[in-house]
């Protein structure tokens, strides 16, 4: 893990501008909100499904690079005062707090184009053709009916009782999206899988990618600000729904823990190559930030 | 113009998500942001390019519906309490004054990878290869060396004094870049031009993309709110630089006389098949809008 996490945080600095560039200020900005951060929970998803793959590191270099300048943009934008209006993001002030709100605005709306043009700038795929359909992929999880209608379901949300699925099909889209789309992008650099395999990959990563956030509403709820490096309990605050408010901690755990046993279910017929996976599945779920 | 105009209106409602698709109240409001006004004039540009390249025009509609998405963005996203806080645009109330802000947010953060997905999802190009060069303009195009650069550009120069250079440079980003990718991308739907006719399109993309801002920042200081359909006299009041702010209202107007007689002759090569290009020159710069 720490290897994957060394490898993107160089790999980002790298396809970020220089802050020297022109606008500069913009920049530093961008270079703020991505660098020096984070848990690259997708970044590394994209390499385990890579290896599964027996895809080619670079091209999934490329690839976990843009979906966590899509991420980085969405926390970004999020943590602005007309959304969650947060001041606390990986333990320093939100890019807001740090810059100012248009710059924040400007830094989310660059960070988008820049993820897809990196995307066409590098090979990543065996034929332009199968690039193009990456490409589509991943827009398709970004916009409307994937992480940004996420935010407008999560928005229309706040004080609402929502049901236990009503809650699934908002993350399915606030995060489950991007989370589908590292695993699936990751392994679509490799050439190796065959359909039944790839639906077996989605099912993980739409377990997976529930976990991560019945997970994260358990940390909200039970852990300190310190550890999680953003501000807890700001759930409850805000009045959201969640899977601790609709079933309890301890049925909110019990869920995760099921989640992942599911997981590692839909990867039983894959061997040892698809280990990194698995421990990814874990780490989701047993993660204290 | 008119045919253009309505054929970019019957696009854009197709590929646009439908109202009642979830999350509705998104959907909504980037079918608000976006359809029922505008000019257009960056997909008549795309249209008049592509007929100078003898290119189909199902594939000119698809770039140019999907430049017009950034471009709708990019307003709706201007006008946020954050960055111009403006409540009229196209004669009606602002996305984030008919919505709300957050809702605003989302609409731009949505529309930005729709225009590529739309861009994946038909043939726009002889090549899939071709194909990922043109999403790769529209992306530079739309990033932080192109639109947004020009908007962080333009938040660092309020109540500052430009040079006339240092104006251009700002406007050759925030509104240029698009309009020039509205021309080149237009004509990369077909295959008929050489490099040397390349170059020229590109110097009269350019300049009729100058122009275009001399007469806004005329207009600007000349006109009505009636007239314009968004807030006149705006640019004085927010202690902006402008064309007429540096060089006064006359010469102003002299500069985009210039400008039009500029992007006529680079296009002085071509016969017939580039009159649109040389209309739209006339257009831009004696509108009264």
């Amino acid at each position: 893990m720490g290897a994957v996490q060394a490898r993107m945080e160089t790999a980002l600095q790298r396809f970020l501008p220089a802050p020297e560039i022109v606008p500069g200020r913009l920049h530093r900005a961008m270079r703020y909100a991505v660098l020096g951060g984070g848990k690259r929970v997708r970044p590394l998803l994209a390499f385990a499904a890579g290896e599964l793959a027996a895809a080619d590191p670079g091209r999934i270099e490329v690839v976990a690079a843009a979906i966590e300048m899509i991420h980085a943009y969405s926390l970004v934008h999020d943590d602005l005062p007309c959304m969650d209006d947060d001041v606390l993001r990986r333990g320093r002030p939100t890019c807001h707090v740090e810059f100012d709100e248009a710059t924040a605005l400007l830094v989310g709306d660059a960070l988008q184009p820049l993820a897809f043009q990196i995307l066409t700038e590098h090979v990543i795929a065996d034929s332009p053709g199968a690039q193009l359909e990456m490409l589509r992929i991943l827009a398709l999880a970004s916009g409307s009916r994937g992480m940004a209608g996420g935010q407008a379901i999560d928005l229309a949300s706040v004080g609402k009782t929502l049901s236990l699925p009503e809650l699934e099909l908002m993350h399915i889209h606030k995060t489950g999206a991007l989370i589908r789309a590292a695993v699936v992008l990751g392994a679509r650099c490799g050439s190796g899988l065959a359909a039944k395999q790839f639906d077996r990959l989605e099912h993980y990563a739409k377990t997976v990618g529930l976990a991560f956030q019945v997970v994260d509403d358990v940390l909200d709820c039970d852990s300190s600000t310190a550890t999680l490096g953003k501000t807890a309990g700001k759930d409850a605050a805000q009045a959201k729904p969640t899977y601790v408010s609709i079933l309890g901690l301890a049925r909110a755990r019990a869920l995760a823990e099921e989640l992942r046993a599911e997981a590692h279910a839909a990867l039983s017929s894959f061997g040892a190559e698809a280990q990194r996976l698995r421990e990814l599945a874990d780490f989701i779920v047993l993660r204290k930030f």
